[in-house]
Formats: structure tokens, sequence, C-alpha cells
């Protein structure tokens, strides 16, 4: 069985990983790059990493960078005078300096980071959505724009955001394969990431929107419980862009895109509330591998 | 008392350690930059590094590097599929990073070089001879041509040079204040380093070798005891690029440009052997920072 997973960062990497341990499964992760940003002239791609280490079982206690990682070099950056506020590990550091010097090489996006898939080891292909740049950027209820980590990690999403912006999407190409593995898949996963910040960013790559929105059998699973996500802005984003509240902004933000929604069985009420797509109600919470392959098998209807 | 001195790394840093130490002096060092190379897409400056790590105390225990650093993100760049034979621990890490963001921003190496000096809080100035990139190459009894770092780090210096070129030298320009430092300088040091390797490549700048050759008081120490060098390929390289063995090869190898030579005491006999040169015999091996300092009190006549 095919199946793609539009991927943000840490929900869509556990989620991926029970995918993954499908049998059946041959799974492609299609991530975003939105959050993607220069820091110490270094090529930081937080979500990618984010999957490839939850993939090899390597991710740290909250979900990015490395288990067990030191701060050595950074703690020095920041002693040198770096802004040093997005936190890179030791073993974090180097994946992104050789990220980095591969990409000042002439290599693609691409092509590192199915490079870095294959020295973890890992089976399910990881792509970018475009190996061109992108920047994600909000707009505060005071009018400045942020760039993704300056209100994400330096703000730590206290603004309230009235705008989204994909800076280069509109010029940006799929990468190589993303199209076609969306078209061949016989599932198409969504991931419980936050839709504005981390899904849309990677429908707003021309050719991906509308290979979705033609799949038949797209599902795309809330990131709300009761209303709000586990953690980070998802649910006051909804609100603050003017969406419903609960399922029903995640129903609207995937509105023409996704034919199914799954919401968590304490919501199950929600059902009622949302049309035009179907529903599924199951147990979303991933609190372990068990339970994201358990949801994982839910999806696919396995 | 002005004093500049010409330094290489190990070498050159053990020295300048001991001059710092002189009350009455004002310090500045002008640093060999033909070894720095690219690495992982960083700027790396081993004899810059070494020099500020030293006057610090802060060195690694065979002269490079830093004091207790660890090498997680070096052994992760390896993992990864790099080379990194060139061991950059996690401290050193972070300063080859934080120069090559501030050497991408715009500043130039004279720039970094002194915010690194302030941030370490050393009192000498610590100048690159240059702004501009010099190459330092050379040709093997093979006649191959090899980067410094590929003979010195990766074939550990066992090739027989016949041949020393200083890539871009020849268009270089002197690091700001470099040749007005040395102009007023009561005393110019040129430090126990590898005389072709290390310092050759200060004088190959256009506009230095002419500024420490009108110079008046310009005092060479030799890195050589028993026409051996204590380490490193000096006694070798002056053999094999025709000069004579021993402390009269030093001697020619700075001919115009250096008034004094000082000796080691173990090799006083070499005294009479040297022309056209002023000898001091002294003390040279720097085993601490009291016989370095007592080595400079001796070469500046304290």
């Amino acid at each position: 069985m095919k199946v793609v997973e539009l991927s943000g960062g840490v929900g869509g990497a556990r989620l991926a990983r029970g995918l993954a341990k499908i049998q059946e499964v041959d799974l492609t992760l299609i991530v975003n790059v939105g959050d993607d940003e220069m820091i110490h002239g270094l090529r930081v791609s937080p979500d990618l990493d984010t999957v490839v280490y939850t993939l090899a079982g390597v991710e740290g206690p909250e979900g990015w960078g490395r288990h067990g990682d030191t701060f050595t070099a950074n703690d020095e950056l920041g002693r040198l005078g770096l802004d040093n506020r997005f936190r890179l590990g030791d073993l974090d550091l180097a994946l992104n300096v050789y990220r980095s010097a591969r990409l000042a090489a002439g290599e693609t996006l691409s092509q590192v980071t199915d490079t870095v898939r294959r020295r973890f080891e890992l089976v399910p292909l990881v792509l970018p959505a475009t190996d061109d740049v992108i920047r994600t950027e909000v707009k505060s209820a005071s009018g400045d724009w942020l760039s993704f980590q300056e209100y994400f990690v330096h703000r730590q999403h206290r603004d309230e955001v009235v705008e989204i912006r994909f800076l280069g999407a509109a010029e940006s190409r799929p990468a190589p394969g993303a199209v076609g593995h969306i078209e061949e898949a016989d599932v198409v996963v969504i991931a419980p990431s936050n839709p504005p910040l981390s899904i849309w960013p990677i429908l707003a790559v021309p050719g991906i929107k509308e290979a979705v929105a033609d799949h038949p059998r797209v599902t795309a699973i809330s990131p709300l419980f009761g209303g709000r996500a586990l953690k980070g802005p998802a649910d006051r984003i909804l609100a603050s862009l003017g969406l419903p509240a609960g399922n029903q902004g995640v129903a609207k933000a995937y509105a023409g895109v996704a034919d199914n929604l799954v919401i968590d069985t304490g919501d199950a009420a929600d059902a009622a509330l949302i049309h035009g797509l179907g529903v599924l109600v199951e147990d979303t919470l991933i609190k372990d591998l068990a339970a994201s392959a358990r949801l994982a098998r839910a999806i696919l209807g396995l």
C-alpha cells in the first residue's frame, strides 16, 4: 500500500513512525520547509530533521533535536556573541554543517536529505516539499511580519497571528518525485500538524495542492483535543485567522483538499458539525510507538 | 616597547604568551593564514586560532584546538560521510562556525579576529597577515601540488617538499594596520615557527616583506635544536628546498629580512658558521610560560 504523508515536525514525525512500522506500507514523507532558516550561516531544516531523527528513534525528549545531545558548541556560540536561542546540539549542529556544506557544493536539498536518510538507515523516503527556498512569515496583530523562527522560538508564539504568507512559494517547484508519489499513492495522509503553519506551506508549492486535491483518498488528522492543540499555537492561529473554533476550523483549513478528517474520541460530538468531509473518530493521542501504529492502521483501514 | 611578532601556530603562540606577560611590551601579532582552508564549508584558520587559544591559556594539550574539547560533532560529521580527519572539537567548531557566519555577513577576517580576541579578553592585537585568501601549497617529490592541510594533516608531512607556493599572495594586501605596526615597532620578532611553511607566507604578502626588511631590528628565533625541529618538518623542508642544514639554513631562509638570529644553547657552535646576521645564543626551548617569558625578555634585551 503506497502512502504519502504530508508532515510538519513533531506530530507528523510521530505518526510517520507508526506508519513506517506497518509492513504492507510503502511510505513517502513530504515535509514542510517553510520553517527553514539560515542560523549562524547554516541551513537549518527543523521539520526534515525532526522527521529523520524520529524515524531513526534518536529524537530529543521534546520531539526536536537529538536524544542525549550536548550543547557545547551552542554555548560557545553564545559566548562569542551570536544569538543562540535556537538551540542546536552538537550532534544536530553536525547535521546542519553537513547539509550546508553539501548545498554549497551544489547538491539540492532533496539529494542531501536522501543521503542523510540513508545514513540513518531509514526505509521511508523523505522529501522536502521543494528544493527551493520558502519562508513562512506571520503577521502579528501589531502589523509586523515575523519570520517563523522569530515568532515561534524567540517570541514563543505569543503573538496573535492575523495573516500568514509563504515567501517564494509561488515561484517554487515541487521536489523531484513529490507530485508523482502523491498521484501514485493509495492514501495521502495529512499529519496532525499545525494546518496553517506546517501543512499550508507544503500545499503552497504549485503542483502539490492540485495533486492532493485531485487525489480521491486524502485523510487529515486533526491536531486538536477538546479544541486545543497539545502544544503549539494551532488552535489560536485558526481562530485569529478567522476560522471556526475546534475541528470545524481544521475541516475548513483543509476544504477542497482533504476527503476525510480524523478527530479524537473525546471530540466525537464534533462529527455532527463537520460537513463536506468524511469524519473518523479515533484515539489520536500518539503517546508512544504502539499508539502511533494503532492510529496509522485505523487511518489506513487496516 | 612596541613589539611585532610574525607567527605561525604552536611555536609562535607559545612565544607570544611570554611576550604578552612582559609589562612594558605592547604586542601585536601578525599571523600566517596560508594554512587556512575551507573544511565542511567553514573557514578554518588554524594559526590564528592557536594564537588566540594559547594567549587565552585554553589551548589543547598538543598546542592546537581547545583544552578539554569534545568531538561529538566531528564524529557525527564522519558518520554522515564527510572527511573528518582535520579534527575540529565542539568548542573549536563553534569558533569556525562563528568566523564563517561573520565573513558571510561581509566582515573581514581582521574584523572577525579582533572581535574574537576581545571575546577572549586578550590585550595583544592579533592580525591576520592579510584579509585576502592565500593558499600555501607544497610540491612533493612525485610532482604533485598538495594543499597545506592535505600535506600536513592527511599525509602527516611525510612527503619530500621540493617547492612551495603561496597562491593568491601576489594579489593580496596586508591586513589594515599590519605594515604600520611593523614600521612603528621597536623590535620585530620572527617566531620559532617553520620558516618556509609559516613565516614565508606572511612575508609573501606585498608590503610586509619590505616593511620587515627595512626594519632595523628584526630578531628571528630558530625552531631547530641540534639541526632538528622539535616536531614538524622544518628541518626536512629546509633541506629539500636546497638550503644548508641546521641554523645556517634558517639564517639563509631569512636572508635580507632578519638582523639577528637566536639559536639554542645546545647549538652555540653554529654561531661561527652564520654570517651576515647577529647571533644570540639562548635557551630557546619553551617548555612552559616561565621559559617563554625568560626567552622573550632575552630577545628584547630586557
